[in-house]
């Protein structure tokens, strides 16, 4: 008989697991289940469609479900919901939503790629169609029909994270007035140290964002947003109070789950029940730094562990490397990245630790178009190691996190980091890369 | 006795080791040589003042003879040119160029960062005065004032090496007609390989540069550049054959000369002879993939080095961690990086390799302002060592070369650069960064 994976959720993580599998198995039977109208999409993207960047939905497909289908012989099944996992039987319960049935699929290997949710706290009003998340596609178009259909000019973002921060500036380039409510002190408080995080606020207030920091929302009513310091009307609101792993249905069939209800992987993507997977934003992962296990929900992780899981359900060997904690965005033209621990992570985590911050040029500092940039570094005492890093600034600033990033890879002491032969040329950097700079401040501290 | 350093050479190399050892030790006292009239100054930033970028020659100059005699109480005596040392009476003999005097002045310890020359090759005509080498601030100046007072039209730049291809554009954007003239099939040939050379020219010729690949220069004679396949009429012509290391009055004192002829030095900066140290384009310096001895003549290294000797003299401990090879331009719009070594490099040094080259965007394919980017990987058979990297591509192509720089130094595998966690947002990148897909792509081939 021929061997069946039955892939659950068509984005990212299940389609990458499928593609590897279909490369190593070309003999195994691939199903692949996603409720909603799109497959394998940079979620990533919809802020960039709101603001007018891109031009359609469908510059968003990686890869269609007839693309899988005709290239890669992946039976794809939009629009069925699987509803129940039965891990004794090795069956998956399906609802077709289109023909309004329930059909029950058996399966050899089982991937679970469910993806992650956004958080939607339990507040007054928060169900109305008015107040809406942004995580997958089908969230975006609907999203930007709604924004279209109420020609809406005032737009509230509740959040000041990635996702707000991103929506807040597209919905302002939209054309919209807009007004970005967040209850921590600063922005990206989850991301950045507090004094990175007020570079950031600063820049995108500069752009004309109304920007109310500890503003809590206590409910929607009214074409209003209810905070502890006042009403904001609104035509439409948008939440970017992050995610939280999809996991219901995995729980409920008995996987073992975790540090944010993330289903339990080990390193090579497998959960508890044998013969099934894991990978992506439902998935915990492994924090190469803090040596602890954590949620992060990117679609380079997603991305990666569906990758090692692929390679792994096909027969073959692979192992996860784990995250150091990267991510990095553009807000109203300003660039900021981190990577490792911030410091009030490394203090949370019991690092003994140096922080240097320096502000410095993306450029030689003569050179035309060179722009404000800040680098904050972190370093466990004693050794030096490098611990983690911030930045923002100006075009160029940060993808140079990734210098940090391969750093904690390796392990790299502060040292060692002064050391490296980066690349200089004035169009690109001062002779000492900004990243080094902050490194021999911290090994001076040290 | 008050001990004293005598540095000689005011740029890079010399002004850094002397500032390391002024803040370290304040009671020596150190005297710094420098024949020329500038000192501390960014010599890659000549191209830029010809092209108009940058407005004049003091904002190239990072810091003046007067910032170093008050802010760091270091005696720099500028147009004094060391004619002679002697290591047994530790004396160096200086002429002093403006009050034509000679004088000799002890030293406890000596620096030497003399920097390097540019390679002048013996041909007829090569003397004359519309033939020029760019090195130094004080060619720089000389050479835009020829160029001002000619109002030269037609400029002709020998050797598409970095120096080269910078000269060229320049002054195409200054306003001249500009032939560059190569003996070689390809541009950057010492620098990429063939086919990413290739690329190169290509973006080149793009500008309207008249790119003549494989013309052999014979001599300069009736305002023309003689070649192998016809002569070309200049105005000016502009000397891009590379640099050679500046050492004949170490050579001349017997301090040991090796690779190239630069001084031999070892990871503490320390020449054959006792209390005296070098530093920069004039010395030589460790390879870390190859394991070899190279002359890199880049200002990068030149910091580095010199903050070493600088340690090393003033009482601290330091060893330089040596060089991968990394070197980045931008060229008419075209980013131009590499770090390690080439394919034709790695087969000379004798490694079993494999080479990767994919094509790709420079950010998400879809996303406004994405270009073309080349991405060329080398790495080792059996364990998948990185040995080296070449990128061309649009704007943010080439600091990645910065994420291989690292993994470099770390000795990562193809697998390890696979999983690291870069960073990933639709305005500066694909998902999975241009660099893991070269990896990946290699990793398949091993």
């Amino acid at each position: 008989m021929v061997e069946r994976l039955v892939v659950i959720g068509g984005d990212a993580a299940g389609m990458a697991a499928a593609s590897e599998v279909r490369r190593r198995r070309p003999d195994m039977e691939v199903i692949a289940l996603e409720k909603g109208h799109w497959t394998s999409y940079s979620a990533c993207g919809i802020p960039y469609l709101v603001a007018g960047d891109v031009g359609g939905f469908d510059d968003l497909v990686a890869r269609t479900p007839d693309e899988f289908r005709m290239k890669q012989h992946i039976d794809v099944r939009m629009r069925h919901e699987a509803m129940a996992i039965d891990l004794d039987r090795r069956r998956v319960e399906v609802r077709d939503l289109e023909r309004e049935r329930t059909i029950s699929i058996g399966f050899d290997q089982l991937m679970v790629g469910t993806g992650a949710r956004p958080i939607r706290p339990q507040l007054p009003g928060i169900d109305a169609d008015w107040v809406r998340g942004v995580q997958t596609l089908d969230d975006g178009c609907a999203l930007l029909a709604q924004a279209k259909a109420s020609a809406c000019r005032r737009v509230v973002v509740v959040g000041a994270g990635y996702i707000g921060l991103e929506m807040a500036e597209a919905f302002h380039r939209w054309g919209a007035s807009v007004t970005l409510v967040e209850a921590d002190p600063t922005a990206m408080s989850r991301t950045l140290d507090r004094e990175m995080g007020d570079r950031v606020a600063d820049a995108v207030r500069g752009l004309g964002v109304d920007v109310r920091l500890e503003h809590k929302v206590e409910g929607f009513a009214d074409g209003a947003v209810v905070t502890n310091a006042g009403s904001v009307p609104a035509d439409l609101v948008v939440l970017g109070l992050g995610v939280a792993p999809n996991t219901g249905l995995a729980e409920a069939a008995g996987l073992l789950t975790g540090i944010r209800g993330a289903i339990e992987v080990d390193r090579r993507q497998r959960t508890s029940a044998e013969g099934v997977w894991a990978a992506g934003d439902c998935a915990d992962t492994w924090h190469r730094v803090s040596q602890r296990r954590v949620h992060v929900a990117l679609g380079t992780v997603a991305n990666k562990t569906a990758r090692v899981a692929g390679i792994n359900i096909g027969g073959g060997y692979a192992r996860f490397g784990g995250v150091v904690g990267t991510a990095i965005t553009r807000v109203c033209g300003t660039e900021v990245a981190r990577t490792g621990l911030t410091e009030h992570e490394a203090v949370l985590a019991g690092f003994d630790h140096v922080a240097a911050r320096i502000d410095t040029t993306t450029r030689a500092g003569y050179f035309p178009g060179a722009e404000p940039m800040t680098v904050k570094l972190v370093a466990e005492r004693g050794g030096g190691r490098v611990l983690g890093a911030q930045i923002v600034g100006g075009t160029g600033a940060a993808k140079r996190i990734d210098t940090v990033a391969t750093a904690l890879h390796a392990g790299l002491d502060v040292t060692e980091l002064v050391e490296l032969d980066l690349a200089y040329a004035p169009p690109f950097s001062s002779v000492w890369d900004p990243v080094q700079v902050a490194a021999r401040r911290a090994a001076a501290m040290l």
